[in-house]
């Protein structure tokens, strides 16, 4: 899947490329028939909503779970990230996040590279997102907002939202956010919210500043997050837990196109549990981490 | 204003009817800009939100602010509701609810009609809600959200939460909310949620099951929230302070139709400050607060 140059050219003006039904339901429910057993797991992988026991993110599937597994080789996500970076990708993190019906709480307006510059040492910008969904969206489930071409101020101010909900966010600034959308067209495009069936597909960059309403719709909205980040970029430091950041830095290799049909192996590191190395964190960056050692 | 065959029959059907762009910006702007002086009394008819200083309900202002004093006698407003009564109403509740920019919280799925069944003894569902937005209401600012048809149902099981945010609400149940939602539609008109510029106004059944989301965007949803009741269908009970249910049954006198743009005068009984009777409240019905006096 080569993009387009209009593709190109909107991917970098807007800061994401929406591609509504790019996976078949039957591509999907695969994927969306894994998640209960994955959510009702009692694990530090699975973070729970603050005021419900409903799961917020999954971390790491795709190193337990075999539909995940193959989806995270999927040649139609990550060929058009290549494609974006002209590099290979790693996985650098890995989310099914729950938005559940009913208890899906808020995602506060933030960028994804803030953090993972601030937590992670992730050099440069080029990690891409992907979201995926894995039901279908619609304005009451939830759904993702953006602020088009806010990617383009780089990386933002930002502070460390601890309270709001039950998963640490670094957050944007209610004063800035309105001035992104102003500039963005106001109430005329200023926010936009790609909205699609099961199997739709978003590629968004990392500084693009998003958000996402609570649920109270009786439909769940789960979708799955993506972050590839180009091999070169790799993370220079471990102060996360590995299931949420991860330190394999070893190239994507796509499987065949119809991967969530067939049964192809995969590898399952983590099938019997997580090594207990991947809580395992260090405050400092890695090259000192191998000094050290 | 009549309302026509075809609005009373989507009424009874729908359980709403929605005007968008009713009143001009003109009318609207008066009562807007009275708006941010209202919500600065620390007084006790403005309720803030669970974790911030923003307003979320002011109450009663039609008995202390000019502008909002006319638009409680507004033909426009008032004669579709008589309309559908056959018979003259008084205001039972008047709201101006903030639902600011990045600060107004979610409103769980409720009923109206249930609140004043079970702490105000109102006999019967012959009062109405109105709802005049102050701003635009888009997908993104938390607009309102209806389940069409729910009405139908009468009053629904429902239970006091008291903490999900700062105001009491009689709330339903989450597999209720799904099982009205699938026979209104699902995910074809299941819900429905009317969008349209400030001056819009929904005139919607004390019984219709309605909720919405948090607002997360830059822009204020302040909408008015008025309560019309039959005058036959007075409340039984002060239970709740006076600000918040009011005692009064007399029959609302409409202003000519253009009261939002020349200064009518009117009557502003708490002018200088609530009554301390406005806050004595009883546990008995109203006939025995007569027999004990």
């Amino acid at each position: 899947m080569k993009l387009t140059p209009e593709q190109l050219q909107q991917f970098d003006r807007d800061g994401y490329l929406f591609f509504p039904g790019l996976f078949t339901p039957q591509e999907t429910r695969t994927l969306n028939e894994a998640v209960p057993a994955l959510y009702a797991r009692r694990e530090a992988f699975n973070v729970r909503e603050k005021n419900s026991d409903a799961v917020r993110t999954n971390f790491a599937a795709h190193l337990y779970s075999e539909p995940f597994a193959r989806l995270a080789r999927h040649p139609r996500m990550v060929e058009p990230v290549m494609d974006l970076f002209q590099e290979q990708v790693y996985m650098h993190q890995f989310k099914i996040n729950g938005k559940m019906a009913f208890e899906g709480d808020v995602w506060q307006w933030h960028q994804d590279y803030g953090t993972w510059l601030n937590d992670d040492l992730m050099p440069t910008e080029r990690a891409m997102n992907v979201a995926i969904f894995l039901d279908d969206v619609n304005e009451y489930n939830g759904p993702l907002m953006f602020i088009p071409g806010s990617h383009k101020k780089g990386v933002v101010d930002a502070k460390h939202d601890l309270t709001t909900t039950s998963y640490p966010l670094w957050t944007v600034d209610d004063a800035l956010i309105a001035q992104l959308v102003e500039r963005a067209g106001g109430k005329n495009g200023g926010i936009v919210s790609p909205k699609g069936p099961a199997g739709s597909m978003i590629v968004f960059h990392s500084c693009l500043v998003h958000a996402s309403s609570s649920n109270l719709s009786p439909w769940n909205r789960v979708s799955v997050y993506l972050s590839l980040c180009a091999v070169s970029n790799h993370i220079r430091r471990f102060k996360r837990p590995e299931f949420i950041a991860h330190r394999d830095f070893t190239p994507i290799e796509c499987l065949p196109d119809d991967c969530l049909l067939k049964p192809y192996p995969v590898d399952l590191p983590w099938k019997n549990g997580m090594p207990a190395s991947a809580l395992v964190t260090s405050p400092g960056p890695i090259d000192q981490m191998k000094k050290a050692a």
